[in-house]
């Protein structure tokens, strides 16, 4: 891994793992077999250990998780520009991991917790879209292998 | 490129323009040169032509454009969460192009429209700043060649 250039603007694990709680959307960046990068909005649920998300059966994210699994996962949390600093506040957190298409119980353990993250009050339902919903789309679960935070607070 | 999968969901060029105006910061994906994709959160301009945006001098951003011009990037309008649809509003806009690293006057013309965009009333310490800044940061300009709008209004 390339290490952080700015460690004062480093931020504790356990403020990652705030910050990718409670966003509500996070960036995943792929590539193709031709090594364009990609970048996709999606959302997500981070369950302590990985993050899972969705997509169509078929389309860019899934074939460029095909092609190559590595990938990188970023949340941005708040965010303020200080015009009169030329600079802005910011805390973002980015994942380097691998990508791995889910099937099975794994498959319904990912829609279960979108649904939980999401739709809290809908889990009856929730299962019971979670079923139907696993016919139309593609499950993933990110394994995180490197962390880093990032947070600009002072000037 | 790839077709869009949902045309339904696409959104028109001005539409486009509008997002890419207006918007607070961009996602620029990567990739280095053993095609390990890299998201990065940047402030930015859209001058009605191009991207740009700036980095430190040395780090992730320029190692990886260096090895690879080509890039992503990604900008995201209105979110919202709708829990009793499992849904969510959202637009976006994606382009694809290759990222040049700026010097002389080029360089200076994307300092000033930086500062025009996020420090409107710095102007003329933001002129003093541009020439300040430019030992300390690289710019880049992003050139468009492809731009894709996605959006999700209604249900």
């Amino acid at each position: 891994m390339r290490e952080m250039r700015r460690k004062d603007r480093s931020i504790g694990t356990e403020d990652c793992r705030e910050i990718l709680k409670r966003g509500e959307y996070g960036i995943l960046s792929t590539s193709d077999e031709d090594n364009n990068p990609h970048g996709t909005p999606l959302s997500y649920v981070f369950d302590g250990d990985s993050i899972w998300f969705h997509s169509a059966i078929e389309g860019h994210t899934r074939s460029n998780i095909e092609a190559n699994p590595r990938a990188s996962f970023l949340v941005i949390g708040r965010t303020e520009v200080l015009p009169e600093k030329f600079s802005t506040i910011y805390e973002s957190v980015i994942l380097k991991g691998r990508v791995e298409i889910c099937s099975g119980t794994d498959k319904k353990k990912g829609l279960m917790l979108l649904t939980e993250k999401y739709c809290p009050e809908m889990m009856v339902r929730g299962s019971q879209y979670a079923d139907e919903a696993s016919e139309r789309v593609t499950v993933y679960r990110f394994a995180i292998e490197n962390m880093t935070g990032k947070a600009r607070y002072n000037h």
